[in-house]
């Protein structure tokens, strides 16, 4: 078994380190490149939106409310809750004509500490659209009354939205609706289990698809990359200098999924302790060793994101402590 | 190898999973208990406060300022930043005549939610008394102006504070001086890397001393808990229930450190990956087995830390979705 670890390193000691499971697939579902367990179990959280968001596209629910680029980005996003990400999800709550009430997920300091800081100084009321998944949540409640379903408990397991949900993501991940995990997720929506090499299928399957709907999410995300998550942040940044190259969305817990088109691979990530900081270096290091391993086959230009690759850690003073960093090797099979 | 882990469900299902190494001692350092390696090297942080403090009771600055067991009790505390821990530290520094400015750390959000979004909400500046360690500062302040040694630099190595400071580290832990690995804390101290094993020697032999300063120190934390940590953290309502029974402290980045005098042994246990959720419930599992162990050797009041033994996870609705538990045992030689 080959190991990918995260080291949290203090004054040049590791002080604490993080495992790390991987999954890298091709279309067909062949393991390429792993480390830790690739069948790993475990939940796809807000990694799964691009297939939660799939329906609305497939069922006509986005055209049906004249959801653009912007909406498709937001729906598949877990944003900082900046200005622009409220303003766009109440723009789709408008278009289907629900009340900002009606959305399940609750409200939560930002992902921004610095919007997050802004509203409480401000004594800004956090409503349900500060929430990172109220695109998916507006978008839920789109198909929904697309589909003329009741709106009451559209998140919760059972309910059509879910039913047609889990559709979607059976067919993606290769995973019987029986076998995949339903469990509630922080926003209060259904969240999937899952092992880790079918999240990795879905994601190559999703990059090279040609149907209309998978096409027209993956240019939103990469037309929009600011909207799936926001300033500063691994998704935005990568997604906007990589120029098509990879599609990536993080999870909560540890979790990252992505595709390489050019290379028609998708790959997921745990760490396995669910440590949010560990999970860009993590992505970052398996794309690193991917592409090394297709040199000359595809470029994705990632220049600009070393903040990323190797965070530094700063003591109350700004200085720096340490860093956090990858080490180890997938193995290729 | 025996291992103990915390465990973070979701809907009943295992999503993350953290390691805990464990060593417990007796005072002469034979291994008692243990789990995962023992042997660990590891930074201490803010668990090594109470041998941090030794120094400043043993050389007579606290008399001679007139600290009483609130000062000695924040010496040694990483406290939330409630008004009554930053009264405390301004009284230190009153006593010993320096600005609140000579203190090295630097201000970050308080430990306590509740007291940083009331800052913020205010508009209240967080000058450095704000820091957790602020009373750990003031004491080697104190240190530096009864020897009459120059307070600038107090905090770096090679500073005579910091050397004092290391001679007591060396004496408790047993470790040479030269091994001890002297890092950068979060609040720009030194902070000290060494085995699991030493640090729980330490502590087992803290909880028994007869020297004055060590039942100073210990009496002093076990008489104001609220001080030691805060409102709902583990350290303050362990040793306020306690009664006497149990001397805990916590460090970041996944450290706990405790004695247990009436069974003579001391313990240091750290989460692999640094997670600050996991060790209180794994600080408790440990002392669970150990007082299991030695049942009706020792009694110690452990009533209403359910919270902390299994504490529950919700979602932004405020729905459980799971919790974090504790699952393996120590290893007993």
């Amino acid at each position: 078994m080959s190991s990918l670890l995260i080291e949290s390193t203090r004054s040049g000691h590791v002080e604490s380190v993080h495992h790390v499971s991987v999954a890298v697939v091709d279309a067909s579902g062949a393991l390429v490149a792993s480390a830790g367990d690739p069948e790993r179990q475990s939940m796809w959280r807000s990694a799964a939106k691009p297939f939660q968001s799939l329906p609305l596209v497939r069922d006509g629910a986005a055209d049906r409310y004249g959801f653009g680029t912007r909406e498709l980005a937001l729906s598949c996003a877990s944003h900082s809750s900046e200005p622009v990400h409220r303003e766009v999800c109440a723009g789709m709550l408008k278009a289907t004509g629900c009340e900002e009430s009606r959305l399940a997920c609750g409200p939560h300091p930002p992902l921004s500490q610095a919007v997050a800081d802004e509203a409480l100084r401000q004594g800004t009321p956090l409503t349900p659209r500060w929430s990172n998944c109220s695109g998916k949540h507006a978008g839920m409640l789109a198909l929904a009354k697309h589909h003329g379903w009741h709106t009451e408990g559209y998140e919760r397991a059972g309910h059509p939205v879910q039913e047609r949900i889990l559709d979607e993501v059976a067919h993606w991940t290769g995973v019987e609706r029986g076998a995949l995990v339903q469990a509630v997720d922080g926003c209060t929506a259904v969240c999937f289990g899952l092992p880790l090499r079918a999240m990795a299928l879905a994601y190559a399957r999703f990059g090279v698809s040609e149907l209309d709907a998978a096409r027209r999410l993956r240019e939103a995300m990469w037309a929009h990359p600011e909207l799936v998550a926001g300033t500063g942040r691994l998704c935005t940044e990568l997604m906007a200098v990589g120029r098509g190259g990879v599609l990536a969305k993080v999870g909560a817990e540890g979790i990252y999924s992505a595709a390489v088109p050019a290379l028609g691979l998708g790959l997921s990530l745990k760490v396995e302790d669910g440590d949010a900081r560990c999970s860009p270096p993590a992505l970052l290091e398996v794309l690193r060793q991917v592409l090394a391993r297709y040199e000359g086959r595809v470029s994705v230009p990632m220049e600009g994101l070393g903040h990323h690759v190797e965070p530094l850690q700063r003591n109350t003073r700004g200085a720096v402590t340490g860093s956090l960093r990858a080490v180890g090797g997938l193995r290729f099979t």
